[in-house]
């Protein structure tokens, strides 16, 4: 058989390792696929210094690639969303298929990327969107396909993890890490996506609607960043049995269904707890086979690349194949997602993690307890920590750490208003959730 | 599109559970496969008091399931390799695609039916033979795809590894803890293929071919049981920062393929040493990706159903599918297998654990280390251990406990030969051999 032919755009570190993986593996690949993948045209809009795809065709117009005549499926690996989204739009209309690594583009615009992909016979593939390479969409859509799944949770922000894991084990404060990550080249040079969470909301907006059947949601993902976490939280969940991940958590309710992205406390005797630096690792709880558990490196020139051309593979064994019997995009037929709502916040519950500073004299711990308790909100438990004191206006000051049972965030909200509105108590509550994760392992 | 037809022979645990999660998640089937999924006709030799699939026709021939003109797909789960391999050879010859849980089937027959299918234009589907629930054959051959894969490492028998992990907590002997694991339905009647390493190493054959690329071998295996180990050696491991778990591993080398299933130390902060009970977890290195893992439910009903019906989805969307242009069976086309020769254990090299029972005088230390060190065996940790010194025939004999670095296997027996005939010792020396498969986790 021919060999397919691909139209590479973008050839920063993943369209590179996509290059040399295509090169180094191609008679392993050819074996698999019954046939070679050749790439015919790579986009790049200006030379690099630290490529040159010689004797490869060079286009410096990626939306020529997506028009040209040469090319079968266009791999869409130059991020952003703009030119991103008008490359896979024109590469559909032109009746091509599309593998793509962008998790922003999936999440944000995959409802009408789909939708064309479906009214033009195309198959949109995008494995490399969500946790690098880990297997893990293939996993969701195909392997567990018998399955009702009712939850997962993972870490599949690789630069959080790293922050928060080097602020446990070097003892040292986020803006610190995260300097010093930005020297290593493990964080952006603007790393807002990854440490507010948003680059993780984009991967878990994918991740639920192919768990839940239901449409991609962007919009209602909540998301809180791991900036506000300090070395002595850090500290004190140690001493409590906990770690703080940079946890993604989606489930299904009676209510409707949960999207999360927050700092979270886990138990540390949980592998996922134990998940450090760039590794990304994501458990899923469904009706039929229980716990199943997927990890492996969640970013990277390679691991991207990985999952790229693992795409590729399905795209070109489903060329022949009828429209209708490929996966579905979103794991459900199309015409068989479900309107189920996601929930807000304020009706999620979840146990918290609280620190409070507050006067250190008697009565003020009851005054506490009882405003919590105001809210049906019950204590696991208190520590307070003496060797913590400090004197300010010639009054003692001391932080109180609390480990509470599942509350509503709804009423959690009020008794922590309550709370930063007594005298005895100064500034925010620091409140982080706790998730006990269990999976037997 | 109409339903498709499934004739389902086999109603034990699995069977029984595959019945009711087809009707159990009829609805989410249907909304991801765009069809239903009907069973048909059950076959089954006689009636059960624990299942009555009224009112689903019953065949009491299961032959006649395979010839049934209502049968789209064959759903083989009566186990055994003789009345199996007919059923599935006469459904492929009827023109029928399979799906099946038997590993020994597919181990010691898949590449006859391979090739039976491959002529016939059908496939033959059988993620539920490894790992029970864990999707990992979907993993290995379609989301690795890219990958040339080094090796794989993995607990994917439930028995053994119950069997270790109980018997290290419960400080208590194997036939003990297997003779309670076989009251409480753990462990089957007879335990054989499960504590001898032999269903272990069906698993480990198809998961070798799948990595590699090579016509399945099972008489290549080698395969070591659990039964010798003795709670002393649980404790010596531990002591050692060992866990002894019942592993099976391949490894591409130069020379051939290892294919080995054996108890084995594994460093006790790894994952893999800290699963437990049934549950299996598979770590696979591969050039590209780096180091995955995969882990989850490795036995029992809801989890291998999981799979069957994984497989029929998958099947199901093949259909239509030229047949060139579905997944390979062993995952590179039939006609791109390898010849690459397994090699025998004598050319394997491993690091090893010893217990040598010598007499506690001078210089039997200084003559068990000489001839090691004929060998080129180097000694990494050496304990001997006084506190377990016993009498015997008015001489003081005592437990000397070695950790080596890596070498031959030919030279380990020619050095424990040599030792063994020492009058010094006594008995043969316990010999465990030590993996230490780092991947971060």
């Amino acid at each position: 058989m021919e060999a397919v032919r691909i139209g590479l755009c973008g050839v920063g570190t993943v369209g590179q390792a996509v290059f040399a993986v295509l090169e180094r593996n191609a008679s392993e690949i050819t074996r698999r696929a019954g046939r070679g993948i050749d790439v015919s045209v790579v986009g790049m809009r200006h030379d690099r210094d630290d490529f040159d795809p010689a004797p490869v065709r060079v286009e410096r117009d990626v939306l020529a690639v997506a028009r040209d005549p040469d090319v079968d499926i266009l791999v869409e690996l130059i991020g952003g969303v703009t030119t991103a989204r008008e490359l896979v739009l024109t590469a559909i209309a032109e009746g091509k298929h599309v593998v793509t690594a962008n998790k922003a583009l999936i999440a944000e615009y995959g409802n009408e990327i789909f939708a064309a992909a479906h009214e033009h016979g195309v198959n949109v593939a995008f494995e490399a969107a969500v946790a690098g390479g880990i297997p893990l969409i293939k996993a969701l859509r195909e392997g567990l396909a018998a399955n009702r799944i009712n939850w997962l949770a993972g870490i599949i922000n690789g630069t959080s993890n790293y922050v928060l894991s080097e602020m446990r084990v070097a003892d040292r404060e986020f803006a610190d890490v995260l300097a010093e990550a930005q020297r290593l080249g493990y964080a952006e040079a603007d790393p807002t996506f990854d440490v507010d969470g948003i680059d993780a909301a984009h991967k878990l907006t994918i991740l639920a609607s192919i768990a839940f059947g239901v449409p991609l949601q962007f919009a209602a993902a909540y998301t809180e960043g791991i900036g506000h976490i300090t070395r002595e939280d850090i500290a004190y969940a140690d001493e409590l049995g906990y770690r703080i991940k940079p946890l993604a958590l989606t489930r299904r309710t009676e209510q409707g269904i949960e999207l999360r992205v927050h700092p979270t406390l886990v138990p540390a005797r949980q592998l996922l707890a134990n998940v450090d630096g760039v590794m990304n690792a994501v458990l899923v709880h469904s009706d039929t086979v229980g716990p199943t558990l997927f990890y492996g490196p969640g970013a990277g020139g390679g691991p991207t690349a990985s999952s790229v051309v693992a795409d590729l593979l399905d795209v070109v064994r489903g060329i022949t194949a009828h429209p209708n019997q490929r996966v579905p995009h979103l794991a459900f037929q199309p015409d068989a997602l479900s309107d189920v709502p996601f929930l807000p916040m304020s009706e999620v519950s979840s146990a918290y993690y609280l620190r409070i500073f507050a006067q250190d004299r008697p009565g003020v711990l009851a005054r506490v307890a009882t405003l919590l308790s105001e809210q049906k909100i019950s204590i696991e438990a208190l520590i307070q920590k003496e060797q913590a004191i400090r004197e300010i206006d010639e009054e003692a000051w001391v932080p109180i750490i609390i480990l509470t049972h599942r509350v509503k965030e709804a009423h959690m909200e009020r008794a922590l208003h309550a709370i930063e509105s007594l005298d005895e108590t100064r500034g925010r509550v620091m409140r982080i959730r706790v998730e006990s994760l269990d999976a037997g392992l």
